[in-house]
């Protein structure tokens, strides 16, 4: 799985009749450092995360293998809402933590 | 799935006979600010995507999860037409709005 | 599915047994201009292409999914042979049209 | 499969049900010269690898074939811990060895 | 498929419980003028390989497409030990044949 930050929506009227009901987020992958590496993409929500949320979403045929999304054409789904990310030495990421960003 | 522009057509007459009659289209991939990543897919369009449009698409085993590409030897669909992708705090794209590029 | 260049054959004679009979080529990887995109693999050759033909190949379970790959132990087929390419505005690629570093 | 280092735990209470019980590890990939190559996933651990243990990790739809990870919505697992790794003329790693930057 | 080159043994004592009797190599990934692209990956070896050889590894689902690998938790596979590439005006690579840098 990897690690994201949801970004924002994605709305579709035409799209294969199998997707209604899904909602689709925008996403973009966290490295080690929570820092953006650049890749970007869309996933279809199975846990009601919302925008500025870390996430972890899995892909390919594992997408697939939620209650929402089984046997459809969707290969992004995020089926985690991260609460904290933990290295030996310290916190990398603490849930409504103030961001040093922020 | 990632968000993509159609950017042409691909014509085969010597293909695999279970291809027979499904529409190839040339998409390069957008990142999260709407500009080409440099990447570039051949997608089955599922949902009559046309160039220019703006579009989701799966890749791999998902990509088979149409009516149109059950069971068929390809990795690549377009599953859906984007209407809009909004962040919190902006409307990053807006389908039929004028570009800034146009 | 990915646009390349068919640029070899590879040839293999102690292979996984269900492997017997198939035509192995190497094959470049194009981008949208037609140029390398530096990425190369070996495709499985399911549609008689020949060296220096710009083809259409699927990987992963997709490229398991023609009559010669079905159950087999390889990732990326060659399924279609491209006749041409077509951007809005003009032919990206017009097969046995003179190329321009030809 | 392809080699990492553990470098952390990620906690989530709020994730698909199908998921409980699953430890989620931080993994750092590693190159041929057992440094990190930048790339970053989170792992299911079905071996009982611990922070800074040399691991295996596989991807995709084999991710699913332990016990621990059947049929779930998960794309990565840790399924070896690596006591060694051997080049023709030298140890490239050895569990337990001193580390050059230990 | 992706040609690489045998570059060391991966041991492994603790593991899924089926991945027993199995031997895992380290293989770096060559593009197509036969240098190292950088990347690097784990394969079983399905066909006797050793090192210093030239192989084809499969990935994804299609490693667990040989009786040795069928329904593990495994993602990459060498199904092939090459003989030869050929391009059309000249042999890439030859078994056996003197290497320039040897």
């Amino acid at each position: 799985m990897i690690v994201g930050r949801v970004v924002g929506t994605v709305v579709s009227t035409r799209k294969d009749e199998a997707l209604r009901g899904m909602t689709f987020l925008s996403v973009e992958e966290l490295g080690r450092d929570m820092l953006p590496t650049g890749r970007h993409v869309v996933a279809v929500d199975a846990v009601g995360a919302g925008p500025g949320e870390i996430v972890l979403y899995a892909s390919g045929s594992s997408a697939r293998l939620t209650d929402l999304t089984r046997d459809r054409a969707v290969d992004c789904v995020i089926m985690a809402i991260i609460d904290r990310i933990d290295a030996p030495d310290r916190a990398v990421y603490v849930k409504d933590a103030p961001r040093a960003d922020a």
